[in-house]
């Protein structure tokens, strides 16, 4: 099968899943996910998400009644059905299922949902175009949630101008991407927005800093405005599907390309930590 | 039946009602919704929610194919296979149907849920209690759309301290209430908060208001902040299902009571409407 779903103990073809009417994610979004990328049959850094989705579900009280360990295993007979050589997979869990009510039951039993069909990272060294619109979110950004209307909006209206993703400018400041973190380097620093409720700490935006600090290339974590994202050596754009991805123009202006040896490195070290760890 | 459901054309009880995996709304609460009560097969005010879904999904671009003719129809369809004397009529459109991105192809027709249950409106002179809490939503609010977590987190805090509903407070200012407006009388006029990106303009609110008008008791339709709640003479909750709710208690405070003929004569006034035009 090329893309594969799975519904609380339910494997099929995506396009032949079906869920009951009164899941909680569909009148409400009362629910959190995940998405990776894989190849060969493992999933990139998959740990750090499961550890993520688990924090997501504690902070808004879904009630996850599944261990990691058992979720791994779900996701990787998900993989294996699909017998994929390069895939994404994403996941979800929402509240659970009852008749519609803004409340809900203590102790209801989350719906788990996983999808695994074949998608590539995207190519190292492609460069994106970029949009700014204003951050319209509410203040849970920090949990990977679904309530996704202003993303699916901004990404819209990037599609149509020709661009590749919309950066947010909250008051302002740029918080994050519609599905994506970005980060600049400036005068020899990378400086990427400070963990908050403006934004989700990306798994790619880590793998960042990490390589950044291993380096030696000074982090800095912070606000930064829509005049220091115009005015960077490069823009950084990182996701599970884009771990380093420079950037060539934002609102139809041309932007960094005056750190490229530096970017370059940080692409390599990236994609090159992607595919030796699933299957090289 | 008790409960009944419809989903593009197809009809059932609400509990064997399943849907696509892959419908929009499961992903991204990519959708916008409506309800409302009603009673002898009439369901209250539908042309007034009608036309509030065809202007919510004009403002976020949902492709309804569609006439409100035709969605009246089958709401009607809905409501005759329940054979309830007193229902609920739930409605929501979602973007559509595919694999899931954030972005969506142009033209991609939305997809129609209704929802028919038994429930009562909330008994006239029935007295709310309520909390407050900080108002996290993004600047969507004035379109009645399925992004819901914080409305889902507010009213379960609301049930557990044993209120029956959350108000909103943004940087002081009450908005609105986790599924209802909220109003005030003061020194004989109605305080209500403006149409913003903070609020929705509930039918309930509209009601209210134009009954206010009509009584020659003044109303002020601008931003107002938790003490003028707090000292309010009637604090009044609006909904589809609560057309006139005083209120006794806010976080544990008394509240109110201090312009009960205004309050009762506004109730009186907005429930016999209600079953004026629901068949007596």
């Amino acid at each position: 099968m090329k893309s594969v779903g799975y519904y609380n103990g339910s494997f099929g073809a995506l396009v032949d899943m079906y869920i009951p009417i009164n899941d909680r994610g569909c009148y409400f979004g009362d629910g959190i996910y995940e998405a990776s990328y894989g190849r060969n049959g493992i999933v990139y850094a998959l740990d750090e998400h499961i550890d993520r989705f688990f924090r997501s579900a504690g902070i808004i009280g879904l009630n996850l009644t599944f261990t990691p360990k058992v979720l791994e295993e779900i996701i990787y007979s998900a993989v294996a059905k699909t017998e994929l050589k390069e895939f994404f997979v994403y996941w979800q869990a929402t509240r659970g299922t009852a008749e519609r009510n803004h409340s809900y039951p203590d102790g209801m039993a989350a719906n788990l949902w996983v999808i695994v069909k074949e998608r590539k990272m995207r190519p190292k060294g492609d460069k994106m175009r970029l949009i700014t619109v204003e951050d319209t979110r509410g203040l849970w950004c920090h949990i990977k949630n679904l309530n996704l209307l202003p993303n699916v909006l901004a990404s819209k209206e990037a599609a149509k101008k020709g661009a590749d993703e919309a950066v947010f400018i909250r008051d302002g400041i740029v918080t994050e991407c519609a599905h994506s973190n970005i980060s600049i380097l400036k005068g020899g620093k990378l400086i990427t927005a400070s963990e908050s409720r403006y934004i989700l700490a990306g798994t790619g935006r880590a793998h960042l800093i990490a390589l950044c600090k291993k380096l030696g290339i000074p982090v800095e974590e912070r606000p930064y405005g829509k005049d220091e994202l115009l005015g960077a050596d490069e823009v950084i754009v990182t996701s599970a599907g884009a771990p380093c991805s420079g950037v060539i123009e934002i609102d139809g202006m041309a932007v960094g390309g005056k750190a490229s040896d530096v970017l370059k490195k940080l692409q390599e070290t990236l994609y090159k930590d992607f595919f030796e760890k699933t299957g090289g």
